[in-house]
């Protein structure tokens, strides 16, 4: 599991007080760093080399979050396929679950714009963060 | 179904040089205006009126997004249940579709935090907009 | 004058039901649009060849900016400079002068990480949209 | 001074491998945090109480941003006026000074659409961050 806090922003809000649904979905992209490292060790960041892209995302809004506390983002890894793989989120806040979901991410080859097999080393790094693992 | 045409922005694109997988959930949040008109007609836009809540999102992305061309919105209602409804978009570049997804929409009394039936009224206009009826 | 009319979006609203300040330096980008096929013409947008950076931005929020009304950027340049151009916007709401300020861009190559001269063939086009031709 | 360090987003982001412009001024909004707990204590955050509202923003772009390093926003008050005070902003990065500037809030009744006198508590507590005396 990776966790990190997030601290709301004003801006973050809505008129209904509450964050804005599309928030969460940043804050995840941000929770997904770990796998931006283990995939581009060297953070070289180059088109022609790095080698993920998003297919798929789902979030389900189960609480409201506020902006008067921090937010716990809770990252597992919850499948690992043969050219993709599926990150879990959880947003929590004073204890409870407000946001849960998923993103799949595809090993990709922005050249030949291809998907392409995981490899086996980020296969193994990808493993310890398995959320049955835990 | 509504349409509506949004123009890349060059913060929109990331250093992959195409538009980032947080950029269409933005675009799909805009394209619900007229959802927010449909619940809130005199546009209120307050708390203890405003009656929907975000329950659910999730987008395949299935071709990149580009900032070089203009990108058409689509949008429909592809279910309509007792408390809640659940809105299909299409992202369109060049001819291409590149995003599609759904965001399920509950109808909420955010006093007593409870959702509550969608009313007739407002059912009668989702259903001009179902998708199957098109 | 360039001009673009943005729609605001319910999470632009913040909880004081005006739209959050950090959202006309978004519209204020995507208004310089114009600007980046002008010293970009093909659309390569690859860093090697990309020639602008940011400097400086400054903006004042003269008039609150409401969810409920379109809202249209006018765009002029106001300051034409060696190595340098300033971009003067305008954000009006119903009739209101609502958010007004500029934005500082360099002629600059990413390669050498230097600023460099305003070519002849911009800076005619950039005269055109002069803010005190008009 | 405040100061808090932000991590940046793969999607801050832009095509030039560097962090586009918009961003920083959603991180100093972020770390103004602190003027929304000392001028709204019990954070009730409703516009009928709510006391400040943003009037101008100007932020100088010394050197740029990258994806790769944590960044730290340091945070002063260079000004304590009588209905308004400047908050004056530093964005760090591996020891370099990036992005500099301030935002002008001004203490403001939401109701009668007036600016008011920023109150002695408040006064007090801006003056143990002023600028000048560090």
């Amino acid at each position: 599991m990776f966790t990190m806090t997030v601290v709301p922003r004003f801006g973050d809000m809505d008129m209904l007080g509450h964050i804005n649904n599309t928030v969460p979905a940043v804050w995840f992209e941000l929770a997904r760093n770990p796998f931006i490292t283990m995939f581009d060790p060297e953070l070289r960041l180059k088109k022609e080399t790095f080698p993920l892209i998003m297919a798929h995302t789902e979030y389900d809004f189960v609480a409201q979050l506020y902006f008067q506390h921090d937010v716990e983002i809770r990252t597992w890894v919850s499948r690992i396929g043969t050219k993709s793989f599926t990150v879990y989120h959880e947003a929590w806040q004073q204890g409870r679950l407000c946001v849960k979901g998923s993103a799949v991410m595809v090993h990709y080859d922005f050249n030949t714009e291809q998907s392409t097999p995981v490899p086996d080393g980020q296969r193994l790094l990808l493993k310890e963060h398995l959320l049955q693992a835990e």
